[in-house]
């Protein structure tokens, strides 16, 4: 049969699972963004629908991907956690990266319409790129989520700063850029301050924190858990009986998820959320 | 300052960069599509609409990315290569793949409408997996490129017989199955023929062949161009003049990506369109 | 310069950097000892000689390379652990495994003629393979270092009942095969006792146990420090004084470097010993 | 049974199959080699006592692994071209580097005493470390032995040079160094012909061209063989009768394996030794 003398080109596929026991962090990026951003005239220094459009497609992927634990969002770009025992896709990195891709792609050019209405999208469409990172200890991914949250905050400050000083104080960018050249937090917040009355403070949570995005579940009391203990536990493969793992899954499928705007650098927010790192689902809150 | 103590995350990040001289093949499939046809009422065997779609797609994707040779698709799936000289991303293969998905995803999910008007997307929406493969030698790049197009015939000749068995021979899928379980392709044109009065030759060329996607110039007379020879020059990276460099991207931007339904196993397609190997814009067709 | 033009080809070399945060454990192996033993008359069940061997040229590996903190050894195989903060050759794995293979197999023949003082090498000449695993977890690693101790027991167990109904019971190989074939533990210890009047626990700790090889300081009292919590604060790049590094070094370089054969499963081992994992070099014993 | 409980440690693993249909090269160097040389007293700029110890060691290697085709090597590297269509360890990077890298190693310290009878081995003993890089195409694998053959003559022309005006010349090392700064090879040649009547060209061969190894058959005529066709066409895997694989492993145990001292860079070398790159063993030369 013909096809069979061709078929030997499988053989030049090679191995992408990522390792296991590793917590995988699937990272997208806008491609060409900045650009796209002057195009379709998104408000500077945020463009609140544009952010509201990154989230609702984030909730989309983490609604498909059970297996996603927490995602992370700010500017144009979003972090994916799959739990560290994840086995989806045999844990092959560009199945895991080319559906969190296509999925959040997808979500953003289907819900464009709904967040700018008046603006209707044309060739070349938005797109992100991706890639895949394993982080082998509860602390690296703590601080990986830390470094995109703090990177937020001081981007966020600055570029607060940068647009009041051209849109409201009039200046050009270049001057703004000089002004705000070797200063420190507590000068821009002063800036704002002083010559805009501004409370840096007071900023929406979404512009200063960023957008987390999880399952929901009731909240425990710090320190009735002892998540580090509990994730180090998960070190082997879990064999689960069927039984449990539907139940689970079912549990996992009702929770509502959520989209916020929390600190996650400190333990505080870990803390009250063991289901995120231990993959247990929670207890689901009474409706009311 | 708080970001740079949280900044060593980046050290996890691994490199994925293609070995230099292969040709890439990008491969996208449909995620869940025997589903998605269910739910959107696809016709049986083939739904031109959807391949329509898919076509248009591609399109798009070859026209945003220069350094795409040539593509292939048939059913929910594509093939895009990438020349093997291309530095694109550093020959990254997430950056590659995960660009690709996006923007095919991102165009199928804007032109649905246009192919199906009266039928609305709804979540979970369609979206892609994909990977990128390594081909050495001119002649793997064509074998892979032959697997592809005659799974298309043999699985549409199939098809074809079983959906005409069901849709006009009034039978049951299961007898259907059994009805053409071992037979040959001989035989299968005989069922079609005396059963249906069907000649397979007549099926539209796009279900038979799948379709293909390239720049188009003048075709060049066979023999004039030893195409292997000159590929086999490009193994090293090429140096060329930026004037050079510019002028061909120019070329390149200026020329019409069509999509064809054409034999791409047999060598009479490659030896008339020695850019599609040689990565040199051919001569630009008169416009009349 | 004739030099440049050929030089692109470095381009086509890969990175094989290992994820930082695991520990890295280059595994050896004999490469076709069983002909070998055959070859050179090694004693069954245990070679005492050819085991010393192993050992002699393990610890001239872990002299060389302060960066391993254990190794573990039992027949023909060896795996040596680097530590999970090692920045040895960036992490590269080809230049680690292979820098192990070279250095144990220089030393495996170099010190031949002393353990076989009468039994002149010929070609072709002892050789061992390598390759590294990542453990990111200090639970899978010493789960690691439990499967090739459990194998060990396991293996040795089998093959002392085996030879000893074959030397000493003077059965047939296919025979003593079969005595054994669905025997558990206790089976085995019941036939070489009843029969033989061998008991298993006397037999030497290096055949029962394989052999362990690591640097030496002071034993602490167990519990008294929290090996895995220190561990676990590893887990980001250590900045460290060049001072502190230089006396560390020292103190490592005049540890006696030991071989001995205990129990690594158990926690004992580990909680006495809590420089193997912290990599923090312990109290130097006085000489007396 | 406690060895299953462990067993889950093998998923860690990674795969690391090298690309198909690539040119596999394997490239060992001397671990330390600057401070060996010093220690063991190498003559300056050649030492051929160590230079045939080399080749010696690489002999064994080509002979105990009939997948390597040629093997080119200088100073203290030598270069494993193992043919494109090779399958030896399922083309595992690890286990190809790692048996190159014992094998060499232990015959370097095996045949010491034979090339430096008066020069004890004392620990740290020699060493090489080793890598595999994949070359797609045939040009790329020529390009890569004239790479290291061009710079094994700048090297020695250089070094030639500069250890006779050290040497012969009396000048301190900083001096002959700057004597030599910015020389093209002209210059060199006149250096050491006018002020020491030494003719470079009368140099040994070895020295100034490197060690080439190979399997030994007789020569064609130039023009005879279409090579670089024929190995085109390996492109697939090849599947030969059992018979006809049988017998070309018979001739090849049977070939006389050379060290010889040629130019590999021009084509007549391969032009007249068309088994190198076809992978098919030539006509065994008549014994006279």
């Amino acid at each position: 049969m013909a096809n069979s003398k061709f078929e030997y080109v499988r053989l030049f596929e090679q191995h992408d699972h990522l390792l296991q026991n590793t917590w995988i962090v699937v990272r997208i990026d806008g491609r060409g963004f900045t650009k796209l951003c002057h195009k379709y005239g998104f408000k500077k220094p945020n463009d609140k629908r544009a952010l509201d459009l990154m989230n609702v497609a984030a909730r989309a992927v983490v609604t498909e991907l059970p297996d996603i634990t927490i995602a992370y969002g700010q500017s144009d770009e979003y972090s994916f956690v799959f739990h560290k025992n994840t086995t989806l896709f045999e844990r092959r990195s560009s199945k895991l990266v080319t559906t969190v891709v296509a999925t959040f792609t997808a979500n953003y050019i289907f819900h464009w319409s709904t967040f700018f209405p008046d603006i209707p999208l044309t060739a070349p469409l938005p797109g992100f790129d991706g890639r895949a990172v394993c982080y082998p200890a509860l602390s690296n991914l703590r601080d990986y989520l830390a470094w995109r949250q703090a990177d937020c905050h001081i981007n966020n400050l600055y570029n607060t700063c940068f647009w009041t000083l051209v849109q409201q104080g009039g200046m050009e960018p270049k001057e703004a850029e000089k002004t705000l050249a070797g200063t420190l937090a507590a000068d821009k917040n002063e800036i704002l301050f002083s010559r805009f009355k501004i409370n840096y403070n007071n900023e929406p949570e979404m512009f200063k924190k960023g957008s987390v995005v999880f399952r929901d579940y009731e909240l425990v009391e710090p320190g009735s858990h002892n998540v580090a203990a509990e994730v180090e536990k998960l070190a082997e493969p879990v064999t689960q009986s069927k039984t449990q793992a539907e139940k689970e899954k079912k549990k996992r499928a009702k929770a509502r998820i959520v989209v916020e705007h929390l600190d996650i650098i400190k333990d505080d927010f870990w803390d009250r959320r063991p289901w995120l790192l231990s993959n247990k689902p929670g207890k689901t809150p009474k409706e009311i």
